[in-house]
Formats: C-alpha cells, sequence, structure tokens
C-alpha cells in the first residue's frame, strides 16, 4: 500500500485482455479468465491505493446499488455497502418481507421493477444446494432481456454476495490477501495450501467458502490438498474441475483425510466447517417437500455425525508441522468457531486465532476492494484511463482545508 | 426518448401556469391544475432524457427524503428511492417499529422529528378507507406549523406514495406511459379507456387505483369506462368528480356492469381487482372497534362474493372485441394475478399478460420519473432554468474517462 | 442564525484549545474540557449558519457513517442520519438481528468488520446499568488497535448516541438552545435551572438524560437544583462530580426532595421521569442471571412505587412559582407523557407542553447540529480553516437556476 502512484498497476493491467468484464455480471470466478481474474485483483489494489491517499474513486454522481440478503450477514452487507459507496452509489437493500414478492410475483418482474435506476445488484442466496446459483442466473436473465427490450436503459450488472456453489467476494478477498503478503501474484505459485474441514458445534454451514477456494487457488498455481472427514465431501465436479484447474497451472490438487497430512509443510492452512454436499442435497428435498419432521430428523443425525469429528480442530500442535510453524499464515472467512470464545470445541484454538488475528481481519479488510473492483471493470468501459482520470482529478474523498 | 435535447420540453413548460407547485405537496393529482399535471409530465419526461443522455440531474449536494411506508411496497419503495437519489436525496426511512412512536407521540411532533433536514416526505398510508388522506394532511400541516414557526428552515414537502382515495405516482406513471405510447398528451383526447374491476383470489385491494385513473384520464380527454359487478362501487364523490371532468374535458365517463362492455372498441384496456367500498369502510370501523371477530367474518363474506364473480377476467377473448385485439393497450400497476402463473383464476389470462410484458414493464419504469418530477417542481423554483443549467452543465451520471 | 457570515464563530474558535478532538471520540461530555465543550457548540451553530444560507457542508465525497441502535429510537436516529448527510456521510445501520453476531462473535471482530470504509460510529446502548459505557469502550479501543495494527487505514470514532450514563447528544442540543434563548454562552452563568423528576405510567426510562444535564450544566455556571422522590437516586459518583463542577465554575448544585422546592424562582424546569439507580442496578443483575420471574416482580414493585408520586407533574401552577411564570423555560428531551394526550396522567400538563411546544421543538432541531459539530471536529484538523473554505466555496446545498 506504500506505492504513490497507482502507475505499477494500471502497466500490468495494460497487458491484459478484460475487455468482456465490462456490462458483464460476476457471479463465479470460474466464469472469468485468469487475465480477468488478474485485472480484478489489481484494480481492486489501485482502488486501495486511490482512497488510502485520500483520492475519491466516485465514478457515479447519483445510482443505486440494490442488495438482496436472503441469509444473514455482517461482512458482507458491509462490504457491499462500503464497495459501492466508495464508487458513489447508494444502497437500497430490497427487504423480501416488506416488498409484495409474496404475491406470487415472477423473479423477472420484480428483477425488473427495482433496477430502473439500479447500476448493480448484490445478491446473497446460499441456503438451498442448487437454488442462489438458480436464483442470480434467472435475476441476470431478466434484467438483461429488460435492457433488450428498451425497458431498462442500461443493464445493472450482478455481483454475488455468496451462492450455495461460490462465495467469489471471499475468495477474492482471500487472494487480494495472500497477493500482499507474498509480494505479487506470481508469488504464490508452488505454494502448499491445505483446504481442510474443521468441527463446530453447528451444522449446515456453506460448501461455497471451501468450493471457492479450491476453485480459484488451484488456477494461480497453488498446490492444493483439501481434507475433510468422510462423507463431508463437497460438490463432486467442482472438485473435480480443481483438478483440471491445478494441472492447467502447473500446480497440483491432492484429496486427503486428515488434517495432519494436509497441514504438513504447508504455507498457508484454511480449516472451516462446512456441511456435507449429500446430507446438503437431501435437505433441499426435504425442504422443498415441506417436510419438517424429516429436516429435523436429518439435522439431528448430522449433528451426532459432526460430534464424532472434534479431533478436527487447529491447534498449535498442528501448526507446528506447517512451513513455518506458528507463523504460517492461517485464514478464516470469519467468524471462527474458536475452543473457550465462541464454544467449548471449535474449528481453531484460541491461541492460533489470537496470534493471527491481524492477519484475519486483514483478509477481511479486501472484500470491500474486492466487490468495488467487481463493480468498477463492470461500469467503466476503459478502467485504465478511468483509474487514470481518477489519479489526475485527486478530489479529495475526504475534505479538509 | 430519442431528442437530443430538452428544449422542446422546456419550450412546452413555458407556456404553462405550474408556479403553485413550488413548495408545495402532491397528494392527490385533483389538488393539480390542468396546466400543473402537464408540467410534471414534460419534467419528467425531461429528466428521463438528461438520465439517459447521462446527465447528472442532482440538485442537491445533501439532505434526507424520508419515506414513511405503513404498507408492504417493492415498485413504489424502489420508485421513491430512485427518484430522490437522481436528485441527490439520501433516502432514510422510517421504520415505526423502530421508533417510540407507540409511546404516544402526536402526528405533529414526530412530523417535526423527522424533518430538521427532510426536503421530502413520502408516505405510503393506503389500508384504512379515511386514514390515509388524514394522516398525510396532518403530517403536511404539521410541517407547513413547525417551518412558519421557524422551527424548520424550510418546508419539506410530501408526495403520497398512496392513500385511500389516490395513488397519484402510479396513474402519473400511467399517464406518462400513455403520453409517450400515443407520442403526446394531446394524441390521447377521445381514446376509449376501459377501467374495470377483475377477480382475484385475495380480496381487499386498494380502491386508490381505480380511482385514481378515473380521476385522471377524464380530464385530458379520454371517454372512460368503469365497469365492476354489483357492489364493488369506489367512492361516491370521486365517481361523480369524474363525469363532471369528463364534461369539462369534452369527453364521456360511463359506467357498465360488465367487462365486456366496456372492452368493446376500446384503445386502452385496465382491469384490476379492488375491493367493495361500502365493505371497506365496514372494515375500518370493526377494525377501529378491535372487533377481530367481525372483521373475520367480513372478510369470508367478501371471499364468498368475490367468488362469485371469477368470470371477471381480461381474457384473449374480451381482447378480440378491443379497438386492436390483441395489439390494445392492457395496463396493470402490478403484481398482477395471472392465471396459472400466481394463482388458478386470476384478472388476467396468462397470454394475455405475457403479450403485454413489455408494455407493462415500460409503464412502471415511469414511476421514479414520475416521483422526480413531482419534487423537483417543488424544489425548483425556476424549473425551466434549472432544467436548462442541469443540460448545460452536463456533469457526467455515470463517470467514464 | 440571522448572521451573514460565520466569521464571529470562527473568531471565538481561535481563542479556544480543541485540538484533542481531533481523531477522537465524543463518548461523554465529562471527557471534554469547556474549550472543547465550547468549541462544539459554536461549530455547530456555524453548520447551521451554512446550512441555513443554503451552503453545502459536505466534506466528505463518500464514507460511511454506521449506527448500531440496541434501543429503539427516532429523534436521535434521524439526527445521526441528518447530521452524517450534512457532512457527506452514507448511513448503515447494523442490524443486529440481520447480522452473524450471534454467532459468539467478539465485540473486538465485529467493530473492525464494519468499519473498513466507516469514518464514524454512532451507537446507542443505554438499556442497562454499565454495559451501554462498556460496550462504546470496547468498540473504540478495537477500532483504535486495528487502526494502529494498520488493518484500517484511518480511525474511526465514535459518537454516543446515549448510553447508560450519559446523553451527550440530547444536552449539547439542550446547550445549544439555551445558547441561543439567552444569546451567548455566558449570559447562561448564574440562571437557576430545576432538573427534576416527574411521574410516569411506565417505569426503567434511562438515568442519562438527567445524569447528562447535571454533568453539563453545572461546567457553565448555571445553578442547578436536582430533585427526585426518596429512592430515585442518580448514579452517585456522577451527583458528586455534579457538585465538583458547579463550586469550580462559580455555580451552585443543590439536591431537593420537591418539585416545588425546585421550581421556586427557576429560570429553566427540566423535569422528567426516570427510573430509581438502584433498581435498574438489580434489573440488570436480574437480567445478567436471566431470571426472568425477578424481573417481573422487580417491575411491579417499581410499578407500585412510582404510582405513589403522581403528584410529581408539571402544572401550570408550578410554572407560576418559577422565574416568569408560564414563560420561564420549559424543557423535555420528547417524546413526553403528557397528561390527557399520551396518558392519563403523566410528567406534564397539557397546557403547559403545549405553551411550549415552538421551544421544545426548537430544543429538538440542535441535535443534527450537535451530531455534526461532534464529528466534525473529529474529522477536521483544521475546522477553522474548513468551515471558512466551505463558506468561501460557497456551494449550494440545493441547487436552484
Amino acid at each position: 500500500m506504500s506505492e504513490k502512484t497507482i502507475k505499477p498497476y494500471l502497466e500490468q493491467l495494460a497487458k491484459l485482455d478484460f475487455k468482456n468484464m465490462y456490462n458483464n455480471d460476476f457471479l463465479h470466478t470460474w466464469d472469468k479468465t485468469t487475465d480477468e481474474l488478474r485485472a480484478m485483483y489489481l484494480v481492486a489494489d489501485a482502488l486501495r491505493n486511490l482512497r488510502e491517499r485520500n483520492i475519491s474513486t466516485r465514478i457515479f454522481q447519483s445510482g443505486l446499488a440494490v442488495s438482496n440478503f436472503r441469509d444473514n450477514s455482517t461482512r458482507t452487507r458491509f462490504s457491499f455497502a462500503s464497495g459501492t459507496n466508495l464508487l458513489g452509489l447508494q444502497l437500497q437493500d430490497l427487504d423480501e418481507a416488506k416488498s409484495q414478492i409474496a404475491h406470487g410475483e415472477t423473479v423477472r418482474e420484480t428483477a425488473t421493477m427495482i433496477s430502473f435506476m439500479a447500476d448493480v445488484i448484490g445478491i446473497r442466496d446460499d441456503k438451498f444446494i442448487g437454488e442462489g446459483d438458480a436464483y442470480m442466473k434467472e435475476v441476470s436473465e431478466s434484467v438483461e432481456q429488460s435492457w433488450r427490450d428498451g425497458i431498462l436503459d442500461h443493464r445493472p450488472t450482478l455481483v454475488s454476495l455468496q451462492s450455495d456453489s461460490d462465495h467469489p467476494t471471499q475468495s477474492s478477498a482471500d487472494m487480494l490477501y495472500l497477493i500482499n503478503e507474498f509480494g505479487g501474484l506470481d508469488n504464490l505459485k508452488g505454494k502448499k495450501v491445505a483446504v481442510t474441514w474443521a468441527y463446530s458445534p453447528s451444522y449446515g454451514k456453506p460448501l461455497s467458502c471451501p468450493q471457492s477456494l479450491i476453485m480459484l487457488l488451484t488456477r494461480f498455481g497453488m498446490n492444493v490438498t483439501l481434507a475433510h472427514p468422510e462423507g463431508y465431501d463437497l460438490m463432486p465436479e467442482l472438485v473435480k474441475q480443481a483438478g483440471v484447474y491445478a494441472k492447467e497451472s502447473g500446480a497440483t490438487f491432492t484429496q486427503a483425510h486428515t488434517m495432519e497430512e494436509a497441514f504438513e509443510g504447508a504455507d498457508i492452512v484454511i480449516p472451516k466447517s462446512w456441511a456435507p454436499y449429500a446430507a446438503m442435497e437431501k435437505r433441499t428435498k426435504l425442504y422443498a417437500a415441506g417436510d419438517q419432521e424429516g429436516i429435523d430428523k436429518l439435522e439431528k443425525e448430522l449433528l451426532a455425525q459432526n460430534a464424532t469429528h472434534k479431533d478436527w480442530c487447529c491447534t498449535q500442535k498442528l501448526m507446528e508441522t506447517t512451513a513455518k510453524g506458528q507463523d504460517t499464515i492461517y485464514m478464516h472467512p470469519l467468524p471462527a468457531d474458536i475452543n473457550g470464545v465462541s464454544c467449548e470445541h471449535g474449528e481453531v484454538e484460541n491461541e492460533v486465532f489470537d496470534y493471527h488475528r491481524d492477519g484475519l481481519y486483514m483478509e477481511a479488510s479486501y472484500k470491500p476492494y474486492a466487490v468495488a473492483a467487481m463493480i468498477f471493470l463492470q461500469k467503466a468501459k476503459d478502467p485504465i484511463a478511468t483509474l487514470q482520470a481518477l489519479e489526475d482529478a485527486a478530489t479529495p474523498r475526504w475534505n479538509q482545508a
């Protein structure tokens, strides 16, 4: 963050092909080329640089950023509020409980109705397997259609704020953190990363976090080991694709069945609880069938199954086996289940968490910039020239005489 | 929207007398002269023209737009958010559930307390006959009083976002749609419009939509036929006044008791469910008396009464009898009860709705501009000069290098 | 407010030492020197002057003002929305019910997560003795730590929107009202103020209002009499400190046990209900222990105790005994319990309240400016130069050609 100018970022941007990001959505990292992802990281860092030098990055005089959170959120909600505000948009939340959506209105209709002055729409829909992606796709197609039909004067672009398959703003923040920690994206090549399951007293945490990681890290040459207890599989097609990505980038993608194996010699560890895919699919079907008894029964089974894996905890002892011992990078999207803090037994020992607190918070600090960069690339036809113009104008964000 | 300049709108504006709109409220269309309404349509179209040419129409550097939704809303909520944002105001919702209003505070006090930096207040209060209008009037008088007393440094103006009698932002959007469809307000003269009741599985939909239409369309020379089953009367004084308006504008206002009669040869059809006025009055009294048993009984009666009118549906067959058959303009404030989509039997056949989808969405797209135009005329002492200054400044709303 | 320039305010500001307010919090008035408080009043009046002359006081092009209301609020919510909007910030409410805070996340973590682009954080937490102050302190220390650790690029400053001990934005608005009513802060010296308890049919109203008053008014030379029924004590250390403040400013601080005694010859009366300190402490402990039965029992006792003091009402008869009779200044933070309006027996007779309505609303009108001034002094390193620059730029807040 110590650069005195964004010139270095712009020079790197000039070498990449990312023209298709303009007027497009950001729903999964795997919809994007590596050039496009690289461009997004560079724009995020450039926006951060400008803001830290108190230069306004407002490109909108007015306009709405519409959010639709179908699940609770603090971090992502504030990241979306922050990132859109940084560009000059006003947040308008679609609270479905206060709307007339229950009327039986189609997605296409609601999507159009909220979009007459929306420049961007952010959606979190991660609760049921298959539903989040389907919903976002439908919203995207709806506003695209309304734009083509001349109803909307421009096309509001979408940013996924977490679906059932991917959590792109989270994994992009993770990447930005690693890029800045290791001094450049190319320095990540060959680093060993442990993406592992960890025990939590709750059950049913989204699969999208680990999936997002294995699908992204493998593309930039990192050697990823995925480890989880038997039965805690991720979506099989994503696991398969992570292997393909690893191969393409000259890296490895390995599966293991113990934390020990994954942590051994790792440069980065990312242990976190998630639900078994098969169980989540089953739950989605029970929910669709309105079978509450079945859901309750399933929950009991899952909690019992979960309880047999309390040993999957990120301990100081385990950290010792990693590349730099306690100093190896430990990451988590937060909030974590911390032994003796938020629960008795959880994902991580308090000593480990506390030792890495600054890093974890720094990791989170990139999310607003990831959001802003995704939107910037959707909205600026010539992002390099627009960033340069912002730096040249040097309008103070926070104006003091 | 293809005009390259707003000059034509400004030239037409220059011929109208609308000076009384400055610093005034917009609670009902019938509070306004036809010149004032014409001015509002012109300003709405001018604002839309500027926005579509990417010219900022921000006239506020700071300031609040306060909303108070006493009933659910999606379209109007986003229209108010959009229209006020277009002018530079920040939306601040008064959520009565999170406030101290239950304390027994007077309307005058609350109205003043939320208004110290409010430039405009938007209210939806449409649930009980007589209450919405009364509440808005009290809020208006309260802030007027506080302004005269020197407590408020300016007078926040009100925009009705739907009361029990009128829904001016909806019917104004409808007018804007028709003006643009027919190529000018004067081209609407002599057009036959069917404003008809239609069956919905729910009961108790607001009277304000059809009332707003018959009170507005008749003023601009359209021949309106109002049709509904026996018992589904609108407020009698409004029905009477619609007849007076029709006479004044050289048009006709007819009542019919079948959809067939109203649709026959119509240039525009607007079929929609509403509740019987007498029943709504009764319900208001039961509610005031806290008679939940009575309300439940009334609801049962109304649903039974409703169910006898399932034949009031906008079908393809009925559309054939209109001036242009399937191509005759079909309008609805949305969301509609669509056969086989949102319900089994509803207001309209899916084929009709689907065929007119683009028009319906376009109709809705004018609402943010109707809101913005109402506020613009309340807040700009010389709207023509202010619009001209905005066009001359040509500050990009969405700034790209 | 009739000044044609803010020069007089700036000249007075130049004589004061308030440099420590920069980058600092505003949690209690007693954390501040009298110079700092004087500076805040001057900046509030200067901001009001600029706004009333339609000069924009926006110092932020983007940035968030985060609010966290752990108790209901209308006035303070809108004051915070207004004051922050006046400076160019966008409000983002942290709705704990919609967040993941229940997950067991630490205060430090949440505080950091919402602060990546937060310039200011406003908190209301007034329900339980000891908790509000402790929570705000923890949030403040958390963001300070995250800023020192390089996680946050600047330090978000805090404004207390009411804790269990103090209500600084309210008492600052009260001071601003008095300053403007009496034509200057120095004119308040020697004025007799009655800060008295009054009966309310509810129980458990915050102690922070009267505490805030006795701790502030005594510092500026006002002779304060505190009166309440036996058992309705305030926090003893604050009562003691009010005496010290009075002594330091050459004023008196007296305690009485009847309204009559306090009102006798008073220049200003501020009668309001509050809960007994000891009972509130007990309630806090019962709440912590989860003893709902105990809480219910306590509530019954308190309501019974309360009911014996219905004679503590601000009547016309009592007003007669004050310095100027009915014209003596009567103040209340609102909403008040008014006889025959919001309850049968309350804090004040309707005749008294109604006679003073304009003054009460004017009192409230200063709160947005108190909020804005606190933030302005936290965010402008050279407030005098920054205010001067705003006046010189003379950008219209509300732009009309």
